[in-house]
């Protein structure tokens, strides 16, 4: 693609003025229909070294209202950027309805250098473009303006710019060994970029090519593409175009349904403690284990209101050591979170490796409370299925090990609980109208819950019923669910 | 104090265990009423290596519910913690009302190390000190609970678990070379921390130490020490106890009233194009040079509604480099952010070494509208002033420049461009509601406008008045004084 663009002829400059005059007016009206439109926009810059990007970048803003955009310099990770997934450092920073990001620098930098210095394997390489090609669908399908830009020089313009900003002490250090090496092996790097673009044009994320032969014509293509794109999106969102729901392409396991599942279970208090003793022995030894080897673990619990779910999470917490795990209870979303895309607020609490986050509810509210209480459209939650199996995918393609448990009981051993609750004067905080209300609607959460199951119980990150119609089974089960779990990974990794 | 220290003769293993089970479930009470009266809590744990802070940590929390409390490991800085000022790291993770943090590792660890590696002078030492004390002070006022607990052990005794730490593989990689360093030179190590503790030990935030000597004895005193101090902060809450209006001790210079400022100054459309190209030259000069040499900026604006905040702002980003700067547009709180201390958000939001920071409304909203509009009380508004003077101490102290502008206009001249909003479609999304309700208010404000500049006027943190009537000579007018601040502080480095 790159490698065949055929430029548009670079006007004379008065062309080029004119021409500038008019889009930088356009542009400043279209930021203005953004924020009022609440449209995300994520401008990605990517290109030759030397080819001006933050030059153009500076010119481009100028016509803009600051309080409205965010410049980020993604070119080098962070060592705590090190230790999340590789798309982590993007997704944290993706806009908020209204705004616009422009990244400098983006996940194609990251990967194309990769591979090219020989980091990863083709195999790795190809997996990542996946992830990368998911993560721009997600955006589009919810919301999103994507614009992709490359800028791009020839082998000699780089070559000369580069021995220019060289000369000069002033400048000197904006050239980094890696340009050179670029300007060296220029026709490799071009390969390897044009083989990318060609992998990641998508409908959803085109690429736009920028001619960078001079910093004022970049600066009106820039724009140019910018109103442009706007204006699309703009009519699409107005037009209320509904994404596709995708069919499923990872493997799953069956699922039982909830009302087929016995809840007879129970265990002695003598069984019990001994078998908690024992596990969380086990699970702390795991602990240690899966730090020294930075496997982080991710374990995420749903279930119905009552159900012990709070119990539950504390005998696993009971048994790690209090540095290397976190507990992240889940409510309804901040002005912030509800602004960005819905699996943003759990990117931004995602562990460490060797760590262990738990999320005491998680991200299947958008299948849920979402759906049932209408807080999307059916087209977001249907879409959603296949988001959080892409979500979790991308989890486990960066070495995580997935625990997901549904907390089991029947609806008169939650109004038991309820009515405890309720006559409890300890424990009456736990207990509010809503989940009275929600009561009411059990038979569409079982609904719903089954429907979620079965269409996320993917082999990489399955789903565990945890029978707590007696809380001691359900958490001596979980214990042995995380055990196992993190056993498992560990005898893969020998 | 510590060298000193007459600790209490450890009992028996029965009596020890039989005041467990009683403290046990007095804290389990305790969180219940931490929680429901939104109270915030702080435990640092510092203390020798190998005095077994982790595992202690570890039996504590045990008996806590895992989604109220969370543990941050402090130990060692990121690369981004370490290009932001000293108390960063620790102030950005502060619980929120109704939370327990627990930190392994504090600000104590980090300056006394410090100390005594000789990493820092005597004078960097006592400044931090200064720092620490209003930190916890502020927090204590705030409505933090502070509990600073210090795990004692003898010379012999680090000596010997080391050792055995050591001797086996499974343990041998808890044993750091400082736990060694700190081991050879117990002495030397003593007689700073004892320093440490005696300079920090606060009414706001008392020191508590604990016997360390067996890991159930240590349980045992935190867990009375935490019960014991949740009881004092509830009762103080309760009784509304207010934290005292300290004296100014910062240098201040006179600052003249709003109203006797006048507003005559204009400037032609020649004059402010040619001076506008010119000085906007010469910003984009010494941003370079400050992200060389890594000296942060802080430029913060208020100012009256309409009175040309953003066009002002524009002017000055538009001289910058979009990677080196952010602008941060400051609304009312998010939930997340009203839940702490009301200067967490910007510490949050504070830019990088070598970055610029631009704050659109700022901290000083406490002392304006949330004083005006009732959202703190009395005592709250009255502390902030000294608070508000000590956070821009702690900036400049980290080596910040730090530039503050009040964009004035009189009454008169607000109401035309009030009127021109309104009667301008493209610009009615500009005014609002509220911003006639405040006009109401304009002698209110005023007054609360010079009593916050006459209070905040620090010599290393000035306001700086823009006489924004005539829109060109106030942009002019902050672009000069953004460049000599800035040029101030390279001759000052020279």
């Amino acid at each position: 693609m790159l490698k065949e663009w055929v430029k548009e002829k670079r006007p004379d400059d008065e062309t080029i003025s004119q021409r500038l005059e008019i889009a930088r007016s356009e542009l400043a009206k279209r930021q203005m229909l953004v924020k009022e439109h609440k449209l995300p926009v994520l401008v990605i810059m990517d290109g030759w070294g030397a080819a001006g990007k933050g030059s153009v970048l500076g010119r481009v803003i100028k016509n803009m209202d600051p309080r409205f955009f965010k410049c980020e310099t993604l070119t080098e990770p962070t060592s705590e950027d090190l230790r999340k997934p590789f798309l982590y450092r993007y997704f944290v920073k993706i806009p908020k309805e209204g705004q616009f990001s422009f990244y400098d620098g983006s996940w194609m930098e990251s990967v194309t250098n990769s591979l090219l210095q020989g980091d990863i394997t083709k195999k790795k390489y190809k997996e990542y473009l996946t992830g990368i090609k998911r993560f721009e669908r997600q955006l589009n399908d919810n919301g999103y303006l994507v614009v992709k830009l490359f800028f791009h020089i020839d082998e000699k313009t780089q070559k000369k710019r580069l021995d220019e900003l060289e000369s000069s002490d002033v400048t000197s250090w904006r050239v980094s060994d890696s340009d050179r090496w670029q300007n060296k092996h220029y026709k490799k790097c071009l390969d390897v970029f044009d083989e990318y673009i060609e992998a990641t044009n998508q409908f959803v994320a085109p690429w736009y090519f920028v001619d960078s032969s001079s910093k004022k014509w970049a600066e009106l293509q820039m724009t140019e593409i910018l109103v442009a794109s706007i204006d699309t999106a703009l009519k699409n969102a107005e037009a209320k175009r509904e994404a596709p729901i995708l069919q499923n392409t990872f493997a799953m396991k069956k699922m039982p349904k909830l009302a087929d599942i016995p809840l007879d279970k129970t265990m002695t208090d003598e069984e019990y403690q001994k078998e908690l003793d024992e596990l969380q022995d086990r699970l702390k030894q795991l602990h240690n284990e899966i730090y020294h080897k930075k496997i982080p673990v991710i374990i995420a619990y749903e279930g119905w209101d009552a159900a012990g779910k709070g119990g539950n999470i504390k005998r696993i917490a009971a048994a790690l050591d209090p540095r290397g795990y976190e507990v992240h209870p889940i409510a309804s979303p901040e002005p912030a979170e509800k602004a960005r895309h819905y699996l943003w607020r759990f990117w931004t609490r995602l562990p460490k490796d060797g760590h262990i986050a738990i999320f005491d509810r998680t991200w299947y509210g958008r299948v849920m409370v979402e759906r049932l209480e209408g807080f999307c459209s059916e087209n977001d939650w249907q879409r959603a299925y296949n988001e959080i199996n892409e979500f979790e995918k991308e989890l486990c393609d960066w070495g995580a090990v997935i625990i997901k448990f549904w907390v089991q009981i029947d609806k008169d051993t939650q109004l038991e609980r309820f009515t405890d609750r309720q006559n409890t004067p300890e424990k009456q905080w736990k207990i509010t109208d809503e989940d009275w209300r929600n009561r009411e609607k059990w038979d569409l959460y079982e609904d719903a819950v089954d429907e979620m199951m079965a269409k996320t119980n993917t082999a990489f990150a399955p789903w565990h019923v945890l029978e707590s119609n007696d809380k001691k089974y359900a958490r001596i089960k979980a214990l042995k669910i995380v055990i196992k779990s993190i056993e498992k990974r560990l005898e893969e990794l020998k």
